[in-house]
């Protein structure tokens, strides 16, 4: 089944919007991983068997893998998730974008290799440079729109022709990009009235929204404007709010308590008057 | 010595502008090495001691590494650079950028665990995605500007107030970003018009300019629009032309005459008239 199917379908079944983000800090596990030696692994099995029925995806990030060689952990942790919850998609976060033969090692890299669903990727270098995503017609191919960080502004904001530079991407990548249906965008919570502009942009293509909770995006605005007319549409991502709710034994308990209540409040929004 | 400062001893001490792209792919390597199971390292370690003397750096690209899950060669290819060919600087192609502790953990990944001397960045995520690489001032920021593939134009020839946006962001980088005078920009080969563009609006900030060769990027044209008054500035690199010059035993050779030419075409239009 294709990752688009596969979060539509996923969406219904856990009544969820939440993605949990998996970004490893082994400086903020508790206590009692940090002797072990396979903690990364360890943590984020955890997080996941404890959070899996109440989420539409996990999204593991690539760089806090990759900046501890922890490659492995990574293989190992998204096999876990097909093994174990199997139909949670999992997008790799990993933001790649380069050309020809960079571009089809970067598709393995994600998809072969790592056996990801989808992979998040930057549009700077154009067409070409995310063609091998694209032609992955069952993989999702997650394009970053408008980010939800301060210096998104920099470039994502520019004038161009009357409109921002980042609606210029959502209409490239909905018009000429999305000839497999495959294609999603990144929009952060931080800025709902953009997310607002993607939406009436895009129609009903799935929107991965990060910035909720440590990055301060609002719940009901977020829902509001991103939600598609069937109530769903986002994928509603929390990373540290959840990872790291406790620091002690009880991080799983309570991560499953912080993903309980964001899927909750997210749900009081979905339903269109 | 910083990257910059080490460059700018390279290109006199080696006389040469040329960079050697390493981008591993097994399927083109000499049969002699296919059963090798330390191929990838024996590949790129017989093509960097065959051209060394040559260049004024190399740049090994992540991808070809990843998606052979050969991340412990490629760690080991740039220590050998370093121990064997010092001074010599290493450019990790990545074309990474991401936000807050996920920016913070892609330097990691780059200087602390590879030892790269610069990393290549995108800068469609805005100024606070390269941070925590614009501060680690001993090491360069390779910031994508005007690429060398067709869909290039998709977004960075996009007028912004007049001007393409590759400009602007040439721009921010040269006026904003270069605090600490670590930054470069890369610009592709194939477009010797926008090359010239961007050298007058950065002064001398090198260039690391790909496309040379395989994708038809023209010497002549590259050099004279794109050096400095110094008749330097600029990292011209090639990888499959002088990877896979002879798919022989004799490979390493055959790369260390493709350098030399490269070289040496490059330098007959070096001089400022």
């Amino acid at each position: 089944m294709s990752f688009i199917k596969n979060l539509q379908r996923r969406w219904s079944q856990s009544n969820s919007l939440v993605c949990v983000g998996l970004d490893p800090e082994p400086a903020k596990f508790p206590a009692h991983l940090r002797d072990d030696p396979d903690a990364v692994f360890a943590f984020c099995k955890a997080i996941v068997d404890a959070t899996a029925d109440l989420v539409c995806c996990f999204k593991p990030q690539i760089a806090h893998f990759a900046a501890l060689g922890a490659e492995d952990a990574l293989q190992r942790l998204i096999a876990h998730i097909h093994v174990a919850h199997p139909g949670v998609p999992v997008i790799l976060d990993a933001k790649r974008g380069d050309i020809g033969s960079t571009a089809q090692n970067y598709a393995i890299e994600a998809f072969d290799r790592y056996g990801a669903d989808a992979v998040t990727a930057n549009p700077y270098l154009g067409r070409d440079s995310v063609q091998p995503f694209l032609d992955r017609a069952d993989k999702g191919v997650v394009i970053l729109c408008r980010t939800s960080n301060p210096g998104a502004s920099d470039f994502q904001d520019l004038d161009v022709s009357g409109k921002p530079l980042f609606q210029h991407v959502a209409e490239t990548v909905a018009r000429d990009w999305n000839g497999n249906g495959n294609c999603a965008l990144v929009v952060g919570a931080t800025w709902p009235e953009q997310l607002r502009e993607v939406r009436a942009i895009v129609g009903d293509m799935p929107l991965l929204i990060p910035g909720v909770g440590a990055q301060g995006g609002d719940v009901e605005a977020v829902v509001t404007n991103g939600r598609t007319s069937a109530g769903n549409g986002l994928i509603i991502s929390s990373s540290r709010a959840i990872l790291y709710a406790s620091p002690g034994e009880d991080f799983a308990d309570a991560a499953r308590k912080a993903t309980l209540e964001l899927r909750d409040a997210i749900n009081r929004y979905r339903s269109v008057a």
